[in-house]
């Protein structure tokens, strides 16, 4: 089984050299933090990583949680992770002290670990970070009763936080959530409904369970504008402090595909007339709060992606490396030894790629990270600056590592071939944990939708002119460097197109078509995409080349070598491919509107 | 679970309306067939397929084959699937009458029952597949003494035949193949050594083994031109008919991501030096008979990759169909009823990238068949030009069904969104089984070194001169139609592509640097196989356009309509995608060359 799973030595080039993390420690909110403790963060986490996740990476995929009787027995060290991540302060070390959290910045206190652990066993590291989104509400919307009834508990790791969105016949679209809290002069709602496909939502290796569900309150209006959050425990908590059941029951748990460490519940609230929820917030705003749970957990998506396949990289990696097979394309003598297969092109493009997907996604996600922390301690415009740009960035940061995670993972199976095939390595269960990513916390489509539909076009395309002006000046920056601008030159040529493609489908917007004007938002998110990434790389290859320039170690010398080929790869590789996506995003002919159901077949 | 799993209205479409399949009978070696007798074919297949092998698709996966003290017990439905198969005479339907075969055509006898059956269950139709893979290698190159030995209880079920080419050190490189056989007076061989990942090598379901082995004769030549076939039963027969064991172990299984239901062996030969082998055909020459075998092997491998895509294809479409999920973009009535979510123009975009993959994959596929057919029974210049162009088309055939059959699944399983991530639907498994197909019967890499390094130069190029010729006549046929024009524009400029992306190449072939010349060859790979597939779909679509103006019954309609806007599909948004590889495949940097593996990391 392969060691590494993900390189911290590269988290510090984006953390440090890159995205200057060190700046936030001017602002008061951070003042008490230091290199050294994010430096501490860091090495903590990967030791977690190293014992306290890794090794159980297969064993929790083998012996899948259990049903029984309504209840879910999951892997036995759960409860060592949870507990674990409560003792170090893992579980909401973001939140405010006077929450009980440590004030870290989200890029160090979230990010992080969550690179690293979902690196190491993806399974493993939901709960806590489940609980951290789930506390994190309560902390934003409750008073500090609520906040001090369920916080200490929840960041202690002794009750799980959950998301509960999902509805049988709602899916992805919310507006058609039932969950129902019927008003009562008690200060709480009889809840009643049912949710699905709910991580972690219910298990043995917590003594509670929080949901943070979404629903209506009766009468409420319909459509998102009728839709206000609760907090449905598990057991209710008694004034005494002890607990009480909440007529809540698991209805069963999911087999799925991958992700099989952690159970994706199905749950019935209320089928006893005896379940209490707490309204959080005002009524009918749930929406709006879920929101600020789901946008970090579309992060933390694209983050889990991103490193799942740098698990799968290094995997095929240290097997490129150690595997002999072949010779050089241009011996001809059998007789000669065998080349390691990282000698051919086509593994070294393979391994390129991945490695273009996995530094690439992880440099945007944690330009989101610096975003969402800049935003946090700046008021006034510049607050509403970084708001946009993570906004905007947003979907992309969630689905580019999702979709191009599982591409990254199965090229990561093409390297092992057949061995990449069989479950005694570690990149088939890589390649299946994978998946569950552009289908959580909202669908690719779903992304395509957000970004075209509502992103581009919010406060008059103020986010779009923000994000141009920051690759321009990433593009100002590689200029100056002779071997970077032939890449800066083509990434000024894509925005270009970007501008281009965009005009083309506001133009239709205008015209009113809607049907059509969002009928390839899927693609645009991609094309959109690709260009976000090849800005990344090209910030990495100016780092590099900066480092570069100065006296290094071998080591850092093949490290920086690294980003600039990469960044080479990508621009000779990966950019390109925009050329088909603005062809085809620019000869809008609704094949795809005008396609009827009953020419596909029966 | 969803009821269809392939269409036989769309295969019958392709043999007689496309390819015109009768245009055989006229070849004595064909004449006593008849279009009844293919029809027949097709029905009994179809029935076989819903009855034999479908029922079982999900417990073979679940209950894999289990290896105990040496044997391999497998689903009990095995053996009744190689007696059915053996009593029905499915094993070795095209070989001549003398062979005890029924000279059926490859396209009707192998290629249609293939396509059903592993639509219906990948797994369960490898076992009679590979016997009569195996068997046909007997055919051609054994004696009658040799054929009646093997062939009647080969092609009557009870005995599995298989193909054992890998070994643990070689891998893809051949020529470091080492079982070795050693000459006896006796007319065997004595043969020691391993393989790895062969199909089929061992189980319950059969009464022997027979193994069609390369290795090399004691002291032959180094390299691929020191490679014999064998014939290496797992037991030997006694001159009386009873079979003795022959010193041929099963050494394990492999546990895998997916193709669950059939076992992939490690055998090893003679570890108690008492493994008999017997020499097909001439010393030496076992590569070039092999190959004979692959050839086949490979176009079977991208017709299952097609097929396993198909079936998920429909249980992605009637998911689509029953699924109400959201409003239609331009609603704006929270209390509208909820609508098919296949009325999303997303949805329609995904299930026509899957009909396009599916469907334009098998109309390749059943071209390769009629080539070889037709090389069959043609003679001189008529059979060696369908030759080359059945060698020219097989790496394509092979690796675009493979590779975009991942997509494919991948993209039927977003349809379902959370469901499809689910085991209760029957995509997350059909993702898994069809992920091998990139990997057997030669890698992707290795279809992308075929086709550039060896097809499109062998005899100066005229296996392309022809596949061009054929792309142009029906451009030519599509012309005529106004409709269709456009299109035909856009596969000639495709083709002018294809040309000065070849000749860039091939300029850098000239200049002798062997490695530059071949280190896109995948990416030339994927380019190659979107024009041949563009022009099938041009194909496809010109027939239906001919259909439509006679005048036909509403379900004919929309078959034809579904083509013919699965044909602009492709046009709109899968050709395209060339653009960008043009761009990269005539800008050879060299970057995967002068990318070093101590850049990659630790």
């Amino acid at each position: 089984m392969a060691e590494k799973f993900i390189s911290d030595r590269n988290l510090k080039f984006l953390l440090y050299e890159m995205f200057d993390v060190e700046q936030l420690l001017k602002y008061p909110h951070f003042a008490d933090h230091s290199r050294e403790v994010f430096d501490m963060v860091m090495e903590t986490a990967m030791k977690m990583g190293k014992d306290l996740f890794k090794p159980i990476f297969t064993e929790m995929d083998r012996q899948q949680p259990e049903y029984v009787n309504g209840e879910v027995k999951v892997h036995p060290q759960v409860r060592t992770i949870m507990k674990e991540c409560g003792a170090g302060g893992w579980i909401g070390p973001s939140f405010p002290y006077d929450w009980g959290g440590q004030q870290l910045p989200m890029t160090i206190g979230m990010l992080i670990p969550t690179a690293i652990w979902a690196a190491a066993n993806y399974s493993g590291c939901v709960y806590p970070g489940l609980t951290s989104g789930a506390a994190g509400l309560i902390g934003s919307y409750c008073d500090e009763e609520t906040r001090n009834k369920y916080l200490p508990k929840m960041m202690a790791g002794e009750w799980q936080g959950t998301m509960a969105l999902t509805e049988p016949q709602a899916g992805s679209s919310l507006s058609d959530i039932t969950l129902t809290g019927t008003p009562t002069d008690q200060g709480y709602y009889k809840m009643k409904g049912q949710k699905i496909f709910i991580s972690a939502g219910e298990h043995d290796g917590v003594d509670n369970v929080i949901h943070l569900a979404i629903g209506r309150i009766k009468g409420a209006p319909a459509g998102v504008k009728g839709i206000s959050l609760f907090i449905i425990p598990k057991k209710r908590i008694k004034d005494d402090g002890t607990l009480e059941a909440n007529d809540l029951n698991c209805a069963g748990i999911y087999h799925k595909l991958g992700y099989r460490g952690a159970p994706i519940t199905q749950l019935a609230f209320g089928e006893n007339d005896d379940c209490r929820g707490w309204l959080v917030g005002e009524a009918n705003k749930g929406l709006g709060y879920m929101f600020q749970m789901m946008n970090g957990a579309r992060i933390d998506v694209g983050l889990s992606a991103a490193s799942i396949a740098s698990a799968a990289y290094y995997a095929s990696l240290e097997y490129a490396k150690e595997r002999p097979q072949g010779r050089k394309i241009n011996s001809k003598d059998p007789l000669a030894p065998q080349v390691p297969i990282i000698e051919h092109a086509d593994v070294k493009r393979m391994l390129l790629f991945q490695k273009a997907v996995v530094e690439g996604s992880l440099s945007l996600l944690m330009q989101c990270g610096i975003y969402e922390d800049l935003e946090h301690v700046t008021e006034g415009e510049e607050h509403e600056n970084y708001n946009l740009l993570l906004e905007l960035l947003t979907p992309i940061a969630k689905s580019y590592p999702a979709e191009m995670g599982i591409l990254s993972c199965s090229t990561a199976i093409q390297i092992l071939g057949g061995y990449g095939f069989c479950d005694e390595f570690p990149v088939e269960q890589l390649y299946r944990d994978v998946r569950i990513h552009t289908l959580h916390e909202g669908t690719t489509g779903v992304q395509g939708m957000d970004l075209l539909g509502r992103k581009m076009t919010m406060k008059k395309g103020k986010a779009a002119g923000l994000y141009f002006a920051e690759v321009r000046k990433a593009i100002q920056a590689a200029s100056a460097d002779a071997e970077l601008k032939p890449f800066a030159a083509d990434l000024e040529a894509a925005l270009g197109k970007l501008e281009k493609v965009t005009g083309y489908l506001m133009g239709i917007a205008m015209k009113g078509d809607v049907e059509l004007f969002m009928a390839d938002a899927t693609l645009y998110l991609e094309f959109f995409s690709i260009i976000a990434i090849a800005w990344q790389w090209l910030i990495q290859a100016t780092a590099a080349k900066k480092a570069l320039a100065t006296k290094l170690e071998e080591g850092d010398i093949n490290f920086y070598q690294g980003k600039v080929f990469t960044c080479a790869y990508f621009f000779g590789y990966e950019l390109p491919k925009i050329e088909g996506l603005a062809v085809r995003l620019t000869h809008s002919d609704g094949v795809t509107i005008k396609m009827q159901g009953q020419y596909f077949g029966e």
